[in-house]
């Protein structure tokens, strides 16, 4: 991957391709119907340049009228959907034709991308749109520069206390706009410190900057509020969302901000959760809160995006009644219809939070009247840091083809979060950022393929996981065969890997508090953030059936049932969902705690194999990535038998049960 | 307690007492023999004439002539032993006759400690000197402010990088000469960042002006020394203390720090330890660290205290072979002899770290040609953190009544670090602070029973706890015999309190990792710490015997017997030396499972009843005193729930044996 300056290009680093016979279209290049001045069309056209000179060695040509044979046309055309593009090549010219200037810019990449694959032009006749109308990416950056849960250095927006705008801004943008992200959230959901003065004076030069730079790229700026700004700006004393004079703060406040960036998307808050204050505070529901900051926003074209994150974090561990799987549910589902047509309910893919497997939440499709969006997690809190590989197109896909039973057609999270069950328009995805300002910008080269990837899937939610993993590697790496499918079946192997090592079954942490990295059987146990596998001497699991914590009930119909069996519940979430003795046999026949023994003695194996794959690439992919990679594998195989026999052995001295196979576990 | 400012007066706040017939003597009083402009004089003088003032309502007139009837005499007298004192009343004159002026000093707390006790004067005859040479107070504070440790808020000494000099060091230094102290360590011994420069012209006039004022008290400054020192500081590019541009560079700086601080008494170093650097790193035995420094600052008076906590701390959990308890006598048992006469090796009590039971370090007295000094620890790192309840000289107190068995007589602890062994002149004892910038200096009040326990035991080490508790309530709260009562009762039976809801019979750990407040059973287990319990579904505990890690035979006989016989070993200790089944019967008829249960309701049973008691207080003592204590207990109560539920769940879920008594357990 090419440098510049002291980062990274990622899949954009343009090296020499075959031309395939793209070349000779560029020869001429006619605009028609977009402004050329235009900021967003400058950059498809500076982004085209680039690619072309780097890529093929040829410079294109602006051209001032439509060329009669050999040319490419950019061309407007009504009737295209929003955001969307079609390519057609006939007659020796190629036509990219949108609606508007996203398009253009998101039909640009694709052609970049063919030439980048080395796939012919030639007869391409295509259409396309984005499935989902956003596709965030969620910075949970902090002014001082560190990242909640980052695992690639320091904020590349964010250095103590102030704003960054350089070159680095404008790579990221490039890089998101290139997978179809429209919108960025810069500011940590956690709003602390200076971070709540965003809305002020302070800082509204440069977040206006930052907000240009994004819109040159197709990408509106969104801001995390912290929903007590009023008492710690100056305001009046209370953040009481039916309160006259909050809301004439909040008034006056958005007035200024949308004066001064009058391009700002919205923002996204975390309200009630995890410490935060929000209008349970003041006796009021979340719809309260929500729709009151809402309507403020509205008239400026704003969006409020609400996390549905609530959960009681200070739960007695002694407690088996209350279920923090079931906190976002009850929580959210009785003011269903409730919130205004400009907020949007933002939801994990899981109840819990982002484990290397959980159940899809219940919200998703469960609410039938209001705007949602899936958030998932690129940023590795759970699933390796970005030291141990996990590629989570895969993960994602999941929980995107889940038939919800909302509906009898058109019911799987993919539909309800893309507005097509509904007929929604604010809805779709978001992801935590991976991204620091690492060199190589996410930490490990190869989870770079998880900030692609959740742009790709965000825009097309029906490429598959090893689709956009090849288009991937082919960009970063190489259009070798060899190359590719090496890296293709490690990517495409790691997630089960990493769970096989980790916690069994669905059950999820057994992780080390606070770090998340690691194994630590109990040590979320007995704490209060809700968060147990209940093992005794007998067995483990969470009960959450009807006879349980009733969380089943919080899924239509038939997952509420299937869920309920243990014999027809999903075996990869039968902990989630059942306790079990150790000696239940699974479907292959082997114990409970048999499974969990040969899972984790495979999943070691199974990294011990990744690193062998990875070391027959040495020579034919960058040294510096390479050597990086096989560090990071070092790491990754150090914490893999870690984990197998801290979780052995664990269950081996709780079970007394030994292994048929007779391995050493402690 | 009164305060001084922002900050009391701990058991110096000299409230109205009853005269007794004590005042009388002070009508005249005359200096035979010592300089009163002498720093430390003229301390002992102001103190006593605010002592007398205020407890008594008189001021106290220095005389020129002895006083024929009716005074006070302070006779300088050679022939009583160093730092010791007598206090003779007979014909209405009291004497008080001392070698030194430290004789002095004490010899006036002395008297001041009668006169707020209320005891009369008439008729006393007493000698009176230290057992211990040295009797010294580490200090944890870093220079940022903080404190390692520390749970009485921030450093009084450091704040921001910059020393503070004020009002607080001159009543510090009061409260430790007044109950002996005459060393303290002003920086934690894990020297950082800008603690380095300590010994350079950045800090010099701050670090003299507080030698200085402790000077006046009888106390030697020390300062923690960051062996690596020569690197950060610009000298050689290595520590190796054979190397000549290392020797020469610490001799350098050694004739700039003692002609900066020429009352500086040394220094304490902890070195290849938890990852700090040391001899060990250029493949040099301590001993060669600790005699290199210490003969270049011989000339100057200096010492050099080398702290012997030299272990393994990244063992690896599955490794039963290493025994972390075996390190220090392992890695300085060998060099006994060669560290040279002004090194004194600092041992913790205990072999692993200041558990609330672990048994005495066979260092001590296992070296018998080496200055040694015990390391206790004030600060309540592993014991509640001063927010439970834990009066820690009855743990001190048996560490010192300990018998090695190293000579056929004068073989205890406290004979042996008091030099009475083996005749050593440097030796001692030396506690970790658990002071800081609290108004109430200890976090809780009733933990300052702890600061001035330290003193007076290291004084005394004959005082039984219990004297040294009644003591402190008479000076800090009241004569009022309901009163003292009930507060020596209160901390006379805590430590046993907290030891039953915490580990069970001297296995330690099970406690939060990093924070080491609270429970997590499971916490160290799977650590690099050296630090297990080794539980499994049939028993627990460390096989430390002849046949287990053989850390037993570090004893001399007949304690290595006993302690590597299950019946002989103190129960106490049974699970520090055995690893023993749920099933085993103790001495009681209780099976060991059974135990653990009991001991924990047991424990928390206690802590209601010391909640009772404190609360029969109401009225008796300041109401400030009683609500921060009050509200401390709250804490103390939640804590010792969770110990109670957590290890009584864990050994539950673990070994499946059921509470005979039917008690509830999750």
């Amino acid at each position: 991957m090419k440098e510049t300056g002291r980062w990274t290009q990622l899949w954009l680093a343009y090296d020499s391709r075959r031309d395939m016979g793209n070349g000779v279209y560029f020869a001429q290049v006619f605009f028609d119907g977009f402004d050329i001045m235009d900021h967003r069309i400058q950059n498809a056209w500076a982004e085209l340049a680039e690619g072309l000179e780097r890529m093929l060695g040829i410079s294109p040509v602006n051209s001032k009228e439509a060329p009669a044979d050999g040319g490419f046309i950019v061309r407007r055309q009504e009737g295209i959907k929003a955001e969307g593009y079609g390519i057609i090549q006939e007659d020796g010219i190629l036509t990219l034709s949108a609606a508007d200037e996203n398009g253009v810019l998101y039909g640009v990449f694709h052609i970049l991308r063919q030439i980048a694959l080395e796939e012919p032009l030639e007869g391409v006749h295509i259409t396309c749109h984005p499935d989902n109308p956003l596709r965030m990416l969620n910075h949970w950056d902090n002014m001082d520069g560190s990242i909640e849960r980052g695992y690639s250095g320091r904020s590349f927006f964010f250095e103590n206390g102030e704003i960054l705008v350089d070159e680095r801004t404008r790579d990221y943008a490039r890089f998101a706009a290139s997978v179809g992200i429209n919108g960025v959230v810069l500011n940590n959901v956690n709003v602390k410190d200076q971070a709540t003065w965003l809305i002020t004076d302070r800082y509204f030069d440069k977040v206006s900057e930052i907000a240009r730079i994004f819109e040159g790229y197709g990408i509106r700026l969104f801001l995390s509020l912290n929903y007590a700004a009023p008492l710690e700006l100056g305001g009046p004393d209370s953040a009481d969302p039916l309160d006259k004079a909050v809301i004439s703060w909040w008034k006056e406040k958005f007035t200024e901000v949308f004066a001064r960036i009058p391009n700002l998307g919205g923002f996204l808050v975390k309200a009630d959760s995890e410490g935060r204050p929000g209008p349970f505070t003041y006796g009021r529901t979340q719809a309260d809160g929500a729709n009151m900051l809402a309507d403020l926003v509205k008239p400026y074209g704003g969006i409020i995006i609400w996390r549905c994150f609530v959960y009681n974090c200070t739960q007695d561990w002694r407690d088996r009644k209350t279920d923090r799987a079931r906190a976002g549910y009850d929580n959210f589902i009785k003011m269903d219809g409730d919130y205004h047509d400009n907020v949007i309910l933002q939801i994990k893919n899981g109840p819990m939070d982002f484990q290397i497997r959980e159940a899809v939440s219940p919200l998703l499709g469960g609410l039938m009247r209001t705007n949602q969006m899936l958030e998932v997690q690129a940023a590795q809190e759970y699933t390796g840091q970005q030291i141990d590989l996990c590629y989570l197109i895969p993960l994602f896909k999941e929980v995107l083809d889940f038939k919800t039973y909302c509906k009898p057609e058109l019911d799987t999270v993919a539909d309800v979060v893309s507005g097509r069950t509904f007929g929604n328009k604010l809805c779709g995805m978001a992801a935590v950022s991976n991204t620091g300002n690492d060199a190589n910008w996410t930490g490990n080269d190869l989870a770079a393929a998880n900030f692609y990837g959740f742009g790709r899937l965000a825009f097309s939610t029906s490429l598959t996981a090893e689709e956009i993993a090849s288009e991937w590697v082919g960009m970063t790496y190489s259009n070798d065969e060899t190359v590719k499918q090496t890296i293709v079946r490690l990517l495409m192997g790691s997630r089960e890997t990493y769970e096989k090592y980790t916690s069994p079954l669905g059950i999820g942490w057994m992780v080390t508090p606070n770090t998340h990295y690691g194994p630590s059987v109990d040590g979320y146990e007995y704490s209060r953030w809700g968060t147990y596998h209940r093992a005794d001497h007998l067995g483990l699991g969470v009960d959450r059936t009807d006879t349980g914590t009733g969380y089943v009930r919080q899924y239509h119909e038939p997952n509420a049932s299937r869920y309920n069996s243990v014999e027809k519940c999903p075996e990869e979430l039968l902990l989630f969902f059942h306790h079990l003795p150790y000696t239940y046999r699974l479907k292959s026949g082997k114990t409970l705690i048999q499974h969990i023994y040969d899972s984790h003695f495979e999943g070691v194996r199974e990294v011990e194999e990744m690193i062998r794959v990875w070391e027959s690439l040495k020579g034919k992919i960058p040294e510096d990535s390479y050597a990086l990679v096989r560090e990071r594998f070092e790491r990754q195989l150090y914490n893999a038998r870690e984990w197998r026999d801290q979780v052995n052995s664990y269950f081996y001295r709780k079970s007394g049960i030994a292994d048929e196979k007779n391995r050493e576990i402690f």
